[in-house]
């Protein structure tokens, strides 16, 4: 049996972290490796309930809204994750942990720090092997999002460049566990250097 | 203006809370004040959603569970409690954070002090100025609930009692903060216990 292997895709809306999902997981189909795609939040009926009630509800206050996104996170993890990695499936998600870190903690009132230790409870510390930042300035993330679909798109550049700075720090901070690539280059380009970290790392064919 | 006061009962189903919050209540309007009623989880329309999700929906990971009481929590300390104790009113809610420490610290995987943690920093450290545990035994609990409700109330005895034992052991961890009354007595031999502490406090002529 094969290793189970666990990649995250995190940035802005609109840097084309779903395109990349869909190359990624054809180059380890084509590599004969059983891929399981999901995203969060609302990777599962729970997260999806969540998801609804966070971004179109009623007003939920900043510590209502984190632990919300947790709540899906840890179900997530525990009803899908886990199990796809027990088996050996390459398991790639758009978004993880690192997207209320970056949304919660750098635009709302709460601690970064704080986020990171509440979503690492929620999972129990199930971390990438691998995490992809997607980096696209604010400007160009709201040019490609063109009409805006819920709260958290209709923030203003201030708090998407927040986010954005967050996702850098976290990179910066652990080079071991992630990739930045630039977004604004063509799609089968951010798609050569994904495939060839993976490569380095010993993953990829 | 009066200064708020922050009363919570907590204690099995079938306890008999309600008739002793309504019996409070009463009291406390004799003696001229506001008093705001309320209940966890379920005290705002988002901590209904997640009382139905969790009572009542799919399967929901242990760790999930938590987060989502949590949330439920948090929702009503800011959008509820602390607004109706800046505005000097009497609160009394029909369970609070300790609800979660014995039921889901107590009967479940996870650990009382974790449960407790993420409750404090869901209500950011906003505790009761006096809980009211009603304490009845898991037999009697079951006796008087009947026909079951939900999952928790489906629970046997070894549970209830785990969780009669976290409200008991709380209680004699923090005597200044607690107050234990037998539930097999009568309604109002229970509240004039109630009363008398309240009295010894200061907040109840």
């Amino acid at each position: 049996m094969t290793d189970g292997l666990f990649i995250a895709f995190e940035g802005g809306d609109g840097a084309g972290k779903s395109t990349q999902v869909a190359l990624l997981r054809a180059a380890f189909e084509a590599a004969g490796r059983t891929v399981t795609v999901t995203r969060q939040p609302g990777g599962t009926p729970l997260g999806q309930q969540i998801r609804d009630m966070v971004l179109h509800g009623d007003h939920v206050s900043p510590r209502a809204e984190a632990l919300l996104y947790a709540a899906d996170k840890a179900q997530h993890a525990d009803l899908f994750l886990r199990p796809a990695l027990a088996a050996g499936d390459v398991v790639l998600t758009d978004r993880y942990t690192d997207s209320s870190v970056a949304y919660q903690g750098a635009g709302r009132d709460l601690g970064a720090q704080e986020i990171h230790d509440l979503n690492m409870w929620a999972v129990d510390q199930l971390v990438p092997d691998l995490t992809i930042v997607v980096d696209i300035s604010a400007a160009e993330g709201r040019r490609r999002r063109g009409d805006v679909h819920d709260r958290l798109e209709a923030e203003g550049d201030a708090f998407h460049e927040a986010v954005r700075a967050h996702y850098l720090a976290m990179a910066q901070g652990n080079p071991q566990r992630y990739v930045v690539v630039d977004g604004t280059l063509a799609p089968d380009d951010i798609h050569a250097q994904v495939a060839d970290r993976l490569r380095r790392m010993g993953v990829l064919p």
